[in-house]
Parts: structure tokens; sequence; C-alpha cells
């Protein structure tokens, strides 16, 4: 263990707040580089630095003063993060984010490993959508290409009309469409690989998402093991063919025993939140051992345990509960939407 | 949940860390009061008070900024504390830290509960000890009444030369002398207690000490159910009798079947650390339940686990196993002696 070496994080939310608290548990100093004074990982961080992600300078120093950077969100311009390369390590590094943060080129990079996808159009003007809606006969998705999240950034079409009302101005454009299809469950993988290519998978949690957003993940879930084993085999083939470090979410939908990856987020992930309460290790302590080239820890299961975000909403009725962990974020305004916090519901293995 | 709630933690080392890591989890803002600028806890709260234990001015500043005020440590005068009671509410109360701050006290508490002790002496004065010396003709052990930890503060006499050279100054008076005696066992109770009387305590753990610092404690303990269950009996007396709210530590020793109470701390301990990784809950969390009101948690434990503090160095050959949770507390600077850090080494239940 190297003591007194610096982890600086991009983004101050939840993710951060728990990378933070992980690697000051294991004696790593942490900085914080955030536009909002307020945010929740200021509060278990050595020093928060105030400045929006495109003033250069300010994230060329930030740089300068840590000995590895990460990031808890993907939607960090890549030109920004280009500069700082030059001046320190990126762990994940550009190339993952860069194909995560574009729907587009995701789902084009996952299609060109032999991994399914769902099938997917380029739309770059609101003429493609016309054509695309008068083609498939069937409502389709639109989907912005960069900045979404939640649920943010989608519009579904039905009619010519739906689209005259939402893409006047191309507005979300460009973006991909997707056939709306009903898939009969969603799964996400978390993996963390290190740097000599070591690779730890979680279990698979079942998730379940409620406008946009995820609601709840449960372990175990209720899809087979051969699944649960070919979507960490997916998985890995991603991280490899990156030669990945850290930790990376990847979300699965799964239809008539088909899996097909939705996206790849190359960062600690709301559907790895149990395993702080579920599992013999974080997915936070995970990450910050990959960055920090630490030996990965077990991922083993030791509990069954449902996982359930707190949207919009900062108390609950169902913390009278011995065995429900509640995290709550510490955010300044509750806003419709937004993730406040999350409750573990741990069920004893067996029960 | 009431967010935006600031608990105030006089201490600011490894117990004050990972007090305040699980009062953010819970979305509670934490101000440390510590003179040590460089102090562990400082990174994972909101605002470190950096002055002396004695700046009665600074210390009531301190509590009018705080909602409540809690510590990691019993050695704070309690004229001070009794200055701060009238700014805010201290938990655990000021009773409960003035019997554990002096042994004397303490053990004399204890037998007026009708609890066991090991045989104790008051030594106001060096001619004490040379009568006691020659009256039960056995080495003797002289502990200070206050401010004695990790085996400092105490002498082993067993000449009266030993006398004159350790007490020429009356060094360590006033004391206790206790016979010394080969204990079977040292056992702890991590017990918690709220404001409402619901109490919840650990499976007791087995410790060991090594020149008076406890090295590790192991669980499941080799002592039998009844006994353990006997130790959790006596814990419970002493938290219902103080009327207390907060975590204790209760340390026993076990000789010939029998039950004798070592020391009692107000406050979370050492040897409830393997608590974070074999446990449905945490002392920490509990804790911090308690002193906010919150429904306190299972403490049922899920692993077998072993529990190794990292004493006067920070590396470890250990560590290269996946069922190995290090935690480095980020102090300065290493002496011997000096808790670093600890590990907690999770055996898997029935492996």
């Amino acid at each position: 263990m190297s003591p007194n070496r610096t982890i600086g994080i991009l983004g101050g939310g939840q993710l951060a707040k728990m990378l933070a608290t992980a690697a000051a548990e294991l004696g790593f100093n942490t900085n914080i580089y955030c536009p909002d004074r307020d945010c929740p990982a200021a509060q278990v961080s050595n020093e928060t630095v105030v400045d929006s992600y495109n003033n250069y300078d300010e994230l060329a120093d930030f740089a300068k003063n840590v000995d590895v950077l990460t990031y808890e969100f993907e939607n960090i311009e890549t030109k920004a993060l280009e500069e700082l390369e030059k001046i320190v390590e990126i762990r994940p590094s550009i190339k993952a984010l860069k194909i995560c943060q574009d729907r587009y080129t995701e789902k084009s990079y996952l299609n060109a490993l032999d991994i399914k996808t769902t099938q997917f159009y380029k739309i770059d003007e609101v003429q493609a959508i016309e054509e695309l809606l008068i083609k498939v006969k069937k409502p389709i998705l639109i989907k912005t290409r960069k900045l979404g999240y939640d649920g943010k950034g989608q519009v579904l079409v039905k009619t010519q009309n739906d689209i005259k009302e939402n893409f006047r101005e191309n507005q979300l454009l460009p973006s991909i469409a997707e056939e709306v299809i009903r898939f009969d469950k969603e799964l996400s993988v978390i993996i963390v690989r290190n740097k000599e290519g070591t690779i730890k998978t979680f279990e698979p949690g079942e998730n379940m998402h409620q406008h946009g957003i995820l609601l709840t993940t449960t372990l175990p879930s209720s899809i087979g093991k051969e699944l649960l084993n070919d979507a960490s085999i997916i998985a890995k083939k991603i991280v490899d063919d990156l030669d990945y470090v850290g930790v990376m979410g990847v979300e699965f939908f799964l239809k008539e025993r088909q899996l097909f990856v939705n996206e790849i987020a190359p960062r600690v992930h709301n559907s790895g939140h149990w395993t702080v309460d579920g599992s013999y290790s974080s997915q936070f302590q995970q990450h910050i051992r990959a960055i920090m080239d630490l030996p990965l820890l077990s991922t083993e299961r030791h509990s069954d345990i449902i996982m359930y975000n707190l949207i919009g909403k900062v108390t609950s009725n169902l913390v009278n509960n011995e065995l429900a962990k509640v995290y709550i974020y510490g955010k300044k305004e509750t806003r419709p939407g937004r993730k406040m916090g999350h409750i573990n519901f741990i069920k004893k293995k067996g029960s």
C-alpha cells in the first residue's frame, strides 16, 4: 500500500461520494472537480475544485495535483480529457469513454465485436425519422447520441405528427432510432479489470426501470445461470478489447433467451450499489483498487438483496426494517426524477 | 430521515473517521474537533476545528454549530463537557464518560451493579504500593486511574526496588493496583442502545492483545454460547443502568468459566471493527443511528472473520488475499505501537 497518493475524481455526485469513501478507507487522498460547491462528494474528500468542465486551465491545474484521474460520469468532453491525459494517467482510458459517449459509436463498436444490440438507425436529420417511421410501420424511439441519461434525451415517435412536435428545431439530433421492443427482462453486469488483465465480475443483477430510471436491482435474479454466465462473458470481451482498467457497468436486455447489450458505462454504476451490502467487496472498492494497482477483491455475493432507488424523495416509510441499509446522498435540492439516495434491502441467504 | 443535521465529533482519529463516513452515508454533516490538523477524520468530514481540548471558548463555538455532540475517546475533561452540555445534547451522556474515565470509579461502579471485576486496590501514595506488595506476596500491576490506553500508564511491580524505580516522583498516581492473573481468554461485547431503550448486541468476539494493544479479534470465538450470552447480559445491564445512548465496548476476561469485566469504553471500539465486513450492520452505523434517533439495524453476523490490527506499520504482505479488506487510517506519522490501520480477513461461513 502506498499512502499519501491522491486520486482526482471528475464529478461530485453520489458515485464520486462513494468512490471517495472507498479511497479514504484505503488511505488515499481524493480531490473532486465539480461545478457544484454543494456536491455530495465534497464532504468526504480532501479538496473540491468548483469550476466548469469547460475551463481547461482549471482542469489542467486540477490534474497536476493528483496521481491518477478517474471520473464518475461519461459526459466530459474528450477534447478536455485529451489535454489532461498529457498531464496525468486517466483510468479508465479515454478510448472507453469516447465509445460510451455516443450511442451510435457505442452500438457500432459492440456489433463490430460480434455483440448483439437492438437494431438501430443513424438519424442526422428529421427527414430520416419520417422515412424510418413509414418503413418500419411501428413506434420508434429516438435517443440523442450524446448526453442522455436516466431516460432524458429520448422521444417516443408513433406518428408523423409526433415528429413535427418534437423535432421542430432539430432537437436531439444527431441521434439514433430504435424500434420499440418489449423486453422480457433487464440485467446488468458489474465488471472490474486491472492493468495486468485480471478480471472479476459480480453476479449479474436483475433491473427494473420506471420512467427510464433504474428503480430496483435484485439479486439473485430470476434469470437462469447459463444466461448470466453468457452476459458475464460478453462483458469480459468488452473490457479485454478495451484494455480497460477500472469498473464498468454493462446493461443488457433479455428477449426470448437472447441477450442484447443496451449500453455500457465506463464507471461504477447504479445497478452495482447492492455490492456494498450483499458482496464481499463493493464496486467502489474494486474501482479504487483497480485504478491504484492494488489486488482485486472477491466479488462473491454473501446475501440476497434488493437495491431500491429513492427517486425524487429522501424520506421513506420503508426504513423501519432492521435489514434496510439507507444511503442519503446529501443533495441540497430534491427534484422529481432526481436520485436522492437508495436503500439496500438485505434478505438473508436462503430465507 | 432528517438531512442537513450536523453531528459534532470530539477527536479526529480512526474511530472518528469511520463514524464520519457512516454519518455521511446517511446524509448527515459532520464537524470534527481535534488538535491535529492532519487527523484521519478531517478528510471525510465537512469541517475540522483544529484546537486544544482545553480551549473552552473554541469548544463552545464548536458545540453551537452542531445538532448533537459525540466523541471518539473518553479522555476529555468532564468540566469541559459540562459546559458543552448546556449548549447541545451530548451522546453518550457525560455520566457514562465520567465513570469510564477513572479506573477506580469504573470498577467500583461495576461491583456496585454486582458485576465482577478483578480485585483492585485504590493507590493514592507510593507507601500503599509497598504495603500491598508485602501483603499479597505476588507481582502487582499498577494502572493509572486516568488517561491510560493501549497498555500505556501501566507498570508491573515485582519487588520493592521496582517501586523505587518507577514511582520516585509519584508518577501514575493516583492509580489502582491489581494482582497479576493469567486469564484463559479475552472477549468483548459491542452493544448499542437507543433513547427508547432498544438494545442490540453484536456477537462477542475473542480478543488477543500484544504488549497491551489489541492485535486480533476473531469471530466466531472459541468460547461457549452460554458464556457469550452471559457476557451480553452483563453489557445490557450496564447500558440500561446508565440510560445509555450509542455504542459501548465492554471488555471481558475469562478465567475458569468466570467472566470479569476489564473495562468499558463509552464509544465505538477497536474490537468492533470486524462488524464492517462480517455483520449486516457496522458499529459505526449503529452509533450514528442511535445518537440520531434512527431505528437500529440487525447485528447478525453473516461471515466468519478475523480483524488484525496494523500496529506501527502500514504495509503488509498479507493483503494479497481476495478476502482481506484493508483499512489504512491515513496518519501522517508511523510510530511503534501506533495503530495505523487494520485488516478484516473474511472467512466464509462454514468454510
